[in-house]
Parts: C-alpha cells; structure tokens; sequence
C-alpha cells in the first residue's frame, strides 16, 4: 500500500472552517484537499491501494486524520467536497486512538512523531528539492513506501530531525519546485509505469 | 511555448454558475479549473511558458478562453479562485475575436476547430488511453507542442476526426486512465526533466 503524510503547518483542527473560503479560514486546508484528490482519484473511481495521513498543525493539540482507499466513500474530486469531509472529520471528538468519522476517514490527536511511529518498518521517503534523484531507488521497493512531504511552509528544523532519526531517505523528484498535490501525481504515475526500475 | 488545449463538452459558458456549488451548477467547470492550475501553479509562482485554451461546449454558441502564463494575474491555486476568475472571462461580451478579460486571460467565440487553426503549424499531440507510448517521442520536440485533453465524457467521434485531420499523433502516458488535470502535472514534470530524451 502506497502511503501518502502531508504536513500542514497551519492546518485547523477545527471544523469551524468556511467552505466558501477555504484558503483564508482553515490555515490552507485547500492544499491538502488536492494532496487527497493527487492522491486517490482515477478517471473511473479511486486508488485502493493507497493510504494519506494528514498532520493538522494549527490547533492544540494537533490531530491526525487517516484517509484510506480500500474503504473511503462519498470522494469526489472537486476540493469543496473534500473539504466538507474534512471537516465532519474534525467534528468527530478526537483521542488518543482512531475514530472513525465518514467510510476510510479516521481522526486522532496526534503529530508527527505518532504518524513516523504508525509506519514504523516501512520505506520513508522525505520529498525536498535538494534530494536525491528519486529515478536512483529500486521502484519495486516503493510500491510499499511512505512518502512523507512538506506544505508551502515547508519543514522545521525539528521536524527534519524526526524524519531522519525514522530513518527516511531524503529524494527529489526533478528540478523545478512543485506543490505536494502535484508531487503525489507524479509519485503515483511513477509507481504505476515503474519506468525506473532496472 | 507549452499548449494544453481541453474540451469541456458540458462546460458552461455562462458566468450564472455558483461558486459555492461548481461541479452542479457549471457543467464541470471544476474539471477545467483544476487543468488550470495543473498546467500553471509552480510552488513559487506560476509557468510563464504555458499557454491554456479551454473550449467550453455547454452552451450556444460555444466559447474559448484563453490563459496565457505570461502575463496571467491573480491566479491562485484554489479551485474557487479559479472559477471566480472564469465567471469574470465569461462575463465579458464575446465576439469572434479575442476580448481581454483580466490580464492574460481572453475570451472568444469558437469550438474545437478554431482551437486547431490556432495552433496550426504546431507538433499536435492527442492524449488517449490506447495511443502510443510518449516516451517514444523525442521530448526536445514537445517543449513548443499543443497537447489536447478531453474531460470526463472523452472526444466524440467528430471531433477526434477533425484532430486526426490536424495532424495530431495520438500518445498515451502510461497504463492507468487518468483525469485531465492528472495528466497536464505528468505532462509539464516530463517537458522540465526530459527524461526520455534520446
């Protein structure tokens, strides 16, 4: 199962978001919409295959919401949808453990570290500009892989230090800086036609 | 100069549409925001080198609207931003001749078959599931091609005649049936990495 961690920075924790303005009332929960839809939509249904984990940032404490193909529903591809599934999710009264909020979308408190520890035994891959050429790794490997990447603030400090002590490979996935919805894109196209592998 | 040209067959041409409800109340206009976006957002400013023409075929007579990556203005990547900007170009008196809209935006009457005299000369590139691999194509040829996409409902059988007598090569980007949007993001990361170059 392909796994997707998108970091929002700034992300609400509430549900008292605008769906008519997205950007400007849920500290660019719009961002991670496109990550969902990068991640999961085809033109005839959605991947099964593949898992995201967001981590919302911007309330205390942070919370984790987990978005899984095999039994996700009611995603279409338009982000004002998407952002209405958020935000039931972030209504749910979250714990320590998962609840479930709509079909395939489970909420928690939690940060980065919990999500590093949920993938624990898997293949990190950290997505930066200054990594190294993703078309080096073995793609068989990757169809299994978690795939960590940053938003438009991009990474702290500590969080880079998290990563690399969960022993990520830091990679790139070519020369021009792109959002992480159209990262997953290309992540999910490479893994689909494995044009790398030896 | 990159052309990414996309049909939207029941795409409004009509600025009464909702903002708060785009895909019912648009003809999938959303479909035609998010190629926007694909085609234009870089994660610190926008592809000056891209050209999008939209043909909007939901209404009588049908439109074109053009976005040019030059000197395009206020785009934001959200999908309302977005539509907003095309209620705005829709708005405008359309003639057959281009009207400017907001900077880089422009709007015409016309359909497909315009599309195609204003791009005559061009390498013609059609993206369908069953053409032949891109990657056989030498990707120093492409960073100046017109490359047509259709929307969820796919070409009928008049307008794939009109581009094969365009002289379009039709191409397929890899084994999975991907949305419009989808492929503009794979499309734009092949013409920056060149990666099958001879």
């Amino acid at each position: 199962m392909r796994t997707f961690i998108i970091v929002g920075h700034k992300a609400t924790t509430s549900p008292d978001f605008s769906l008519e303005d997205i950007p400007g009332t849920s500290g660019r929960l719009d961002i991670l919409c496109r990550c969902i839809n990068a991640a999961f939509v085809l033109s005839h249904g959605i991947r099964h295959d593949v898992r995201v984990l967001l981590v919302l940032c911007g309330g205390e404490p942070s919370k984790i919401v987990c978005l899984r193909g095999g039994d996700l529903r009611h995603l279409n591809p338009d982000e004002r949808t998407t952002a209405a599934l958020l935000k039931k999710a972030l209504a749910v009264v979250a714990e320590s453990q998962w609840s479930r909020s709509t079909p395939g979308i489970f909420v928690r408190t939690g940060g980065l570290s919990d999500v590093l520890s949920e993938i624990k035994g898997k293949k990190i891959l950290y997505l930066k500009e200054d990594g190294t050429d993703i078309r080096n790794q073995d793609g068989k490997l990757l169809d299994d892989a978690a795939f960590i990447l940053g938003d438009h603030l991009g990474m702290t400090t500590e969080e880079e230090s998290m990563i690399e002590q969960a022993g990520a490979e830091v990679v790139s996935i070519g020369p021009v800086s792109l959002h992480a919805d159209h990262c997953i894109v290309i992540l999910n196209w490479f893994l689909d036609t494995n044009p790398f592998s030896p």
